[in-house]
């Protein structure tokens, strides 16, 4: 495969420093450019960029200079990555799609738009057919993955949904501090306590399963019939989303059942050698203390999914845990997930040059 | 009233620390004797403590010789209040009992004996029923306060299952350290990290809420119906325990009048005039990220259970949040004011010495 | 006395609240009026700050509007407290001042102006020469407490320096989050870490201690010729500086004579009946691991400062810890010392208003 | 080289897990044996423990069974590698030499005696000389490696004493929980705190600094003479001790001289092939605020030792920040590093069996 040429918008923030970092050594993608906000533009990105991993990033883009978010400046980008934030990406990403350019985001922007694929590559990647048919020169389109507290739920429930017909969930949320990006909470706010409240994340938790666990039917997405209450909290983890889950289920199973469907998930990625894919995208541990933030969010380089502790429930059918590294699996690896699969599908190709 | 001479077991753990504390200048009670393990027995209160609050111990303790725990030992007690561990509690709080000693109790030993009062004053006071009528010289009995996951949340659900008829709760808990006691988890277990299993809380949870809310029926508690789950998660807090409830009502409701409900619940205490009890045992906060622990465990001096973010649930009818204080309202403040409601209804008096 | 007439500038930061709490109850000084920036000029108190502190506002200041800072809106106050940041106290304390108010400020604008007294009660009241001889109807003035990391250390050097003469110092802290304000770090860049570096902080330490322990002679402080070397760290603590000191000594002395020339520092504030001086300003633990920042920033109320830790070194002469609450002796308490000192010693007057 | 057959002691606590993790895929050695106390011993290595690093222990040590720390019991090692602690190393460590076995030591039990090697690598290899010559059938010895808080400060005025004579240093530490290990301090006594004392660890650093900095001379260490005052304290970081040193030189300098003094450290290590060491041993940031032991800890994968904030001392010469992962480069990468270089120098052969 030709290696196709990235451009990155958002690239200073926290998801964007993830995608520079995953970026490094890709059999099929290298970094073309880095754009951010008028502040940042013209700087060097090294300097632009108040990088928070303990890599350092490479310095191929490290000396890259950062770009303003418009089209015309990445015009020599075959496909661009979203990291922007939602307000920013309501305006962008449409001008980047409309001047041709595949667009696929992490952005919550366009999510619940019913010509944009929300996709988790081992659920849904049928959904790319919102899309219609690849085509050799096409048109630009808008690709997105879910939130992160949404993507580790997704792929749990994947299975389970599958096989036992999911009806009802209740999922309280204690989620990492990186989830809120390099503008996220105070310290002073956080040590020594827990934030109740993540502004519209029940709501994306609600909204956007349905969609993912729905059905393509005759070119459009029918929602699954799920009822979905979410309690989302804030804690001082640095990476990591921990849920913990109540579900209700079409039809009977056993503790034992519902392991065997999560550990036995696979889906057709793994055939079509997709570098970010893990072989079984489910762990489950047995331990009755685990899935912890700290221990198993790097679990499959943080693009595996982590459930454990699960039990009957005396409401609902069943309880249990699912953890996922929301910057990876919730973010930047799930973007670039969805990236891979659309190359691996045909879907991106090399522009020329205006 | 008499001052009643008051003895502590388990004078040196942290619910015995906030025990010596809160009867300082106590107006019914004083520490006459602090009583702990074999390995303390016979050094200073001050020496054998690892004092962990801020305040110091008054010196009127702290110069104590701490004593072992059998009742010959505390004689010159007219009642004891115990915080000992379970499984110690389990054979010496009988001891006591059977020595004559009113043991009023913060461990889980006998909080499920079909004889033994589990009393929230302002919940269930009535349940002192079970010890037939207090007399001048009676023989000793046990009286416990619950977990100190579950009274928050007892004195949460009081109004709400009288209003409304609670049949259904999903509870996930996000527990403070100091639930756990000095040898509670690690530091390095704990930082940048949740624990989501604490050994045996979610049943304890499932268990007590029941008797609570049950109804006293010719000298026995009719168990309240209502299915509980519960997950059970620690988080790197002081104190204060943080509930996330979703719960199914049995009659209608909307969200002003649980909150109505809630804070207009006041019990008998009051006129009783019980030096812990507070005016409104419930104070619900309206902004949307409260309560948080760090900010609103203290209320009332720690013995306000403070509730937050009721609204309509997907899956059952409303969701909301409950927080209190899990070391003095969930423990030694509990356990105080059960001594108090005790005091106040003729069940303690001064007990001659042998 | 009567009641004095505060207005406190920058109410609605940190420190600004932290007057605010102060102020409640006290017998001298009211709040009579909350100033702050333009973005909250005209609110309700209660609704223009993000409280921070456990215990509500009272009622009496939560009602209150937010006015302008501005010398012709605090026309009914008879003194002005300063929480204001350093760039907007520069420009704005002294149109306080000229406009003939007693301005006790908390910021570092004005610390090292050779016509402003900085003074720590205990220490160097008698800098309060600078200002003249108090007068009935007087100009206004400036005058400031110091750094919230130098206060503690001015406090525990002031005994040290009479007795022994204090040439050297070396000091390393780790300080707390709180001391940053609401717009300090955040959680992310603090969880698991330490941030090694403040923002002219090592200078402040440097420069201020030499001021404070200085000599007023013939109308100018004399700086005490210590040399001081400073390595600031910002720790994930809440409140409560802790700083670890190397000293070398002009004349000779044992680890006993440090210890009892520290317990033994009284200052003439105790006859003065200043309400927030406390009668011995320092305590000294013995404990092996005391102080430390979470048992004992609250001693006195905060405003007492904790030395611990006394032994030789093997560079300097000694080694030793202080611990002070950074928010309390080093900001508001500070601040509300110093304007209890003014008023004690006739330098608040209340003013006819225009 | 032939495949050298390592035992592990005190295989279950932190450092022995660490040493198994490194010794994964290492080219020269392979776990043989791993062993710990009487309660261990029996059980397979996963089971008997309490595994806390992400990354699980490879099935190849996994299922071993664990071993008492007998030297009869590990007869089909060729060298041992003891993370046992002090009070059991001090026992059993001379048992396994005596029975011919090379023990390389993480634990304080032996490095001040003088016929033991207490060495970093790339700082004073030829201490090895201590031991004599290698030979191909020798009797046992004792090398060791410094405690965590030392070797980065170790390494980091290897080139400053040798450029420019380092004659005094006031470090203060702000010390890892993992330094602690599984034992550690609760999470009750670290969140939002300081514990401003570690047992022994003052006098570790004075007494240990002194014999690596020393000179070989006719079969002895003379010790670099070079007073060292030390303040320790825990914070509640996971992994890397953050030290901020002044220094005092016997010849002028400047922080440029400084600054290419470490930058430009190498050891002859380099050229030896040894696979954990670093080309540059010590990376020097330039940032105002680096290192942070989050961000900074794993620099060359845990060895690096990174130095910043260098800058003149108002006290003493200079002041600067030393940073070193406690746990790798501190603790199990370094005694790997010895291992490795005992390997290299020909001290560690195949032992025949029993």
């Amino acid at each position: 495969m030709h290696t196709l040429r990235v451009g990155i918008l958002g690239a200073t923030g926290l998801v964007g420093q993830r995608l520079v970092a995953r970026l490094v050594d890709h059999p099929w993608f290298r970094v073309a450019a880095v754009a951010a906000s008028e502040r940042s533009a013209g700087q060097r990105y090294a300097r632009a960029t108040s990088w928070r991993l303990s890599e350092r990033p490479p310095d191929s883009v490290a000396e890259l200079e950062v770009r303003r978010c418009d089209p015309r400046e990445l015009d020599d980008c075959d496909v661009v990555l979203s990291a922007l934030d939602t307000a920013v990406a309501r305006e962008l990403e449409p001008r980047f799609a409309e001047a041709g350019f595949p667009v696929i985001s992490n952005s919550s922007a366009f999510r619940q738009d019913e010509t944009v694929p929300l996709v988790v590559p081992e659920v849904n990647a049928d959904h790319l057919g919102l899309l219609g048919a690849p085509r050799a020169a096409r048109a630009g389109f808008i690709v997105t993955n879910p939130n992160c507290s949404v993507t580790g739920l997704a792929v749990a429930l994947a299975p389970l949904h599958r096989d036992f017909g999911v009806r009802r969930l209740v999922v309280s949320t204690m989620q990492a501090l990186s989830g809120a990006g390099v503008e996220g909470p105070r310290a002073l706010d956080v040590v020594d306590n827990v934030i109740p409240y993540i502004a519209g994340e029940e709501e994306k938790i609600e909204l956007e399963l349905g969609k993912i666990l729905g059905r393509l039917d005759r070119g459009r997405v029918q929602r699954a019939e799920i009822a979905v209450s979410a309690h989302c909290h804030r804690v001082a983890t640095l990476d990591g989303h921990l849920e913990a889950v109540s579900l209700g289920l079409e039809r009977r199973a056993t503790v034992e059942e519902l392991s065997r469907s999560l550990t036995s998930f696979r889906s057709a990625l793994a055939e079509e050698g997709l570098p970010s894919a893990q072989g079984a995208p489910i762990v489950v541990r047995d331990e009755p203390d685990r899935p912890q933030p700290r221990l198993d969010r790097d679990c499959g380089g943080g693009m595996t999914v982590v459930v454990g502790r699960i039990r009957p429930c005396n409401v609902l059918d069943f309880r249990l845990l699912v953890l996922s590294h929301n910057a990876v699996r919730g973010a930047a690896g799930g973007t670039l997930l969805n990236a891979e699969l659309l190359a691996a599908r045909g879907w991106l190709v090399p522009r020329r040059s205006a």
